[in-house]
């Protein structure tokens, strides 16, 4: 039994701790928790032998720093992860408690546990068992580990924008992807963009009686299923004018290698999804329809009477919350500016609509010909016995296009997540092998790059 | 000073202790609410001097019953009115607390205060006064309060189909109405029907994470989109095959009154409905779409994450709430059964609908050549020094198509609200120069049948 194997228990200790902090980033009343775990990051990071670990507190949650710098010669990575979470609504769905970690079928189960609690964990006990057996780390490492992943990740951009040199590193690893298939190693070389927003309507300046003035008063629900449809037809096709010009299609390449992937689009549908059928553009397949092709999806709509029963009301106001994901070359700016003037086009007569956006990134794709990818790609393959696949993501990660563009660092996506973990969703879980491994991996991978 | 006038403030009192009774009888929370206001009622018709004053209980809320069966050989009304009110909410738009009724600009603002409990303790004064000072009534009267009216009525219509001899009446009076404009006198003559219910949309069964199956999963807020935009056009055109076989125009006669009533869109639109400009089927005058054209209104939706910030989630559900209003000769029978089958047919790929009826009634009409009618017109030319308006309403009455049915009583709805009485919205009022001359109006009422 090796050192990791023989740490399995502590490690899965730990990370329970880890889980029961619930710290969710986009609700202000948790900003206690938020502290609490970048607290926990940082004594961990302490524990593990790293230097320097600290708290950067200014603007926005705090970031996470640490360092071991006594390779030198050696290369240098910046290890990301985030310590936030997303709410855990709906609650009554949840099997178990969010915020009470439960183990079920090899399963840990518990919000933050795949996005990104676990993954965190992984990378800070890598190093943490390295040091611990040699006293040395093979190459130089820094953590960034951030808590405000989930709510668009503002902060970290400046501070990486203000300390180019003190996280200068020759690439970045980021554990907070998923592998394509259980047991398939996965190395994630895409991310899409995003821009996140609110969409306001308005239309009388009070709520109306629906008998006395239906027929004649503008309704904001109504006018909001029109704006929906009008930005998105039935076939899942974007309607901003301008919306594609700037779309990139996949290499013939990477679509090649796509298409050898292993997917069963039924078990996908009816097992991971929970789905009757696939929806979108009919005419691109499922893989490039999410990893390389622009959305449009409403998150929560709000507005009029939703209690118990029957209200007869007009209402006066109704809210969408909306984001587009975006995919290179589209720019972030210009697409806000697109769908802005086109939702003012198309506000109905009688109603007032307002738009904010709350976050927005690029999409980021990564090349696959680096020494970096390749130590990642052999220390999975070296753990999992499998060789690895190269995938993108329909998610976004911008602190990707962050570290590409102020340290000029690659980034490599290395993550141990599973398709059906239900991250963002109720029951998010991390399968614990996967868990073990990752911690085993990451090891692998600085031992190789310190060869 | 007459009798009425020295009793303004006993009026404005007992107003007062009968308005801070949240009787809301679409939240079963506050079923010892509904409980309290009926018993107000009862205890009040007993306090006037009628007999046989009772609770009727047994299915859903009580219905009060009160009966002054002392002028035989004279006409018998049935008076009716209703104890229970709307929800309140939006809580934060309403300038006093809706159940702690609060006086500015002679109006009295709560919830309930025109609807209807202003209008039905009218009734219970304009007796108790007459029975006061004479010790007897011109007429016979029969009083059934319900507290249900704001829920769809429904156990009201079997109470009167099981008990026609009891109720037995020449005429009903529904003191629930509004008048044309302020110092009008009014008599409603129709009212639309309704059929509401309650839109439940289902995608995946669990929540998606909107990166990973962004473009491929099923959406129910956008799916509810396509199905609001397929039900009813830009225009306010309802497009479910067969809806408007059966609408009945309305005469030419009516159209031409309607045309006279002083009615100034402008004002209407801005101040009375604090909005930008009307909307509906633009071929059609504004009396006629809110009186005589069927409406399909959206009046609460409700999915997906709607709290602070940002969540990037694919909601598994989402829910409507909404009505359709119906005129002469719409079944409402035959409206749902289109209206469901036509939504099964518009529902999108991959989502599963279901429909839940709450509630429906058909529409009335009164005929205006009856002595019933001619005497509350009479009687409100007395008090108001004004001739009086038919008009019809948009809102739904449905007791009064279940008067018509049973016991084939016509009915007289004369009421005292006013446009701007923000009714099943915050700010409720009721105008006390009306309530006051309501009370007379209905005691001049009865004394000119009498004769």
């Amino acid at each position: 039994m090796n050192y990791y194997q023989q740490h399995h228990e502590d490690y899965l200790e730990g990370l329970k701790t880890f889980l029961r902090i619930p710290s969710i980033s986009t609700l202000s009343e948790h900003k206690p928790d938020i502290q609490k775990a970048a607290e926990f990051v940082r004594d961990e990071l302490k524990k593990a032998g790293l230097d320097q670990a600290q708290l950067i507190e200014g603007q926005g949650n705090p970031l996470v720093y640490a360092e071991w710098l006594g390779a030198p010669g050696k290369p240098t990575l910046l290890f990301y992860g985030h310590y936030d979470v997303q709410p855990p609504d709906p609650l009554d769905e949840w099997k178990s408690p969010p915020f009470e970690p439960a183990i079920r079928n090899d399963n840990i189960y518990a919000r933050g546990s795949a996005d990104d609690k676990g993954q965190t964990y992984i990378l800070i006990k890598a190093v943490d068992g390295l040091l611990k057996q040699h006293g040395k780390l093979p190459i130089n490492v820094k953590f960034l580990v951030e808590g405000e992943e989930e709510v668009g990740g503002e902060h970290i951009e400046s501070y990486v924008a203000s300390k180019p040199a003190r996280l200068k590193a020759d690439a970045a690893v980021i554990c907070d992807t998923e592998m394509f298939a259980p047991e398939l190693p996965t190395i994630c070389v895409g991310l899409r963009g995003i821009v996140y927003g609110e969409l306001w309507v308005q239309g009388a300046d009070h709520d109306l009686h629906s008998g006395i003035y239906g027929g004649a008063a503008p309704n904001p629900i109504q006018a909001i299923a029109e704006i929906l449809c009008a930005l998105k037809d039935a076939q899942g096709h974007i309607r901003i004018p301008g919306f594609y010009d700037r779309v990139q299609k996949p290499s013939d390449k990477e679509r090649a290698a796509w298409a050898r992937l292993p997917l069963n689009e039924k078990e996908y549908t009816e097992k991971e999804m929970g789905a009757k059928e696939l929806v979108g553009e009919p005419d691109i397949p499922l893989l490039e329809r999410t990893w390389a092709r622009p959305t449009l999806e409403v998150h929560g709509i709000r507005g009029g009477f939703t209690g118990e029963g029957a209200k007869t009301v007009i209402p006066a106001r109704a809210v969408a919350k909306i984001s587009m994901r975006l995919v290179p070359d589209m720019n972030p700016k210009e697409i806000i500016r697109l769908y802005k003037s086109y939702v003012k086009k198309i506000t109905p007569p009688g109603i007032r609509t307002a738009i904010r956006i709350l976050s927005s990134a690029p999409a980021s794709v990564v090349s696959t010909d680096s020494r970096w990818i390749a130590a990642g790609a052999e220390a999975l393959e070296q753990v999992f016995k499998k060789k690895t696949v190269y995938m993108r993501s329909g998610g976004s990660i911008p602190v990707v296009g962050t570290f590409q563009k102020f340290l000029k660092a690659p980034s490599v996506m290395m993550g141990f997540g599973l398709p059906d973990d239900n991250i963002h969703a109720p029951n998010e879980k991390f399968h614990l092998p996967n868990f073990y491994r990752g911690i085993k991996t990451v090891g692998r991978f600085l031992e190789l790059l310190g060869k």
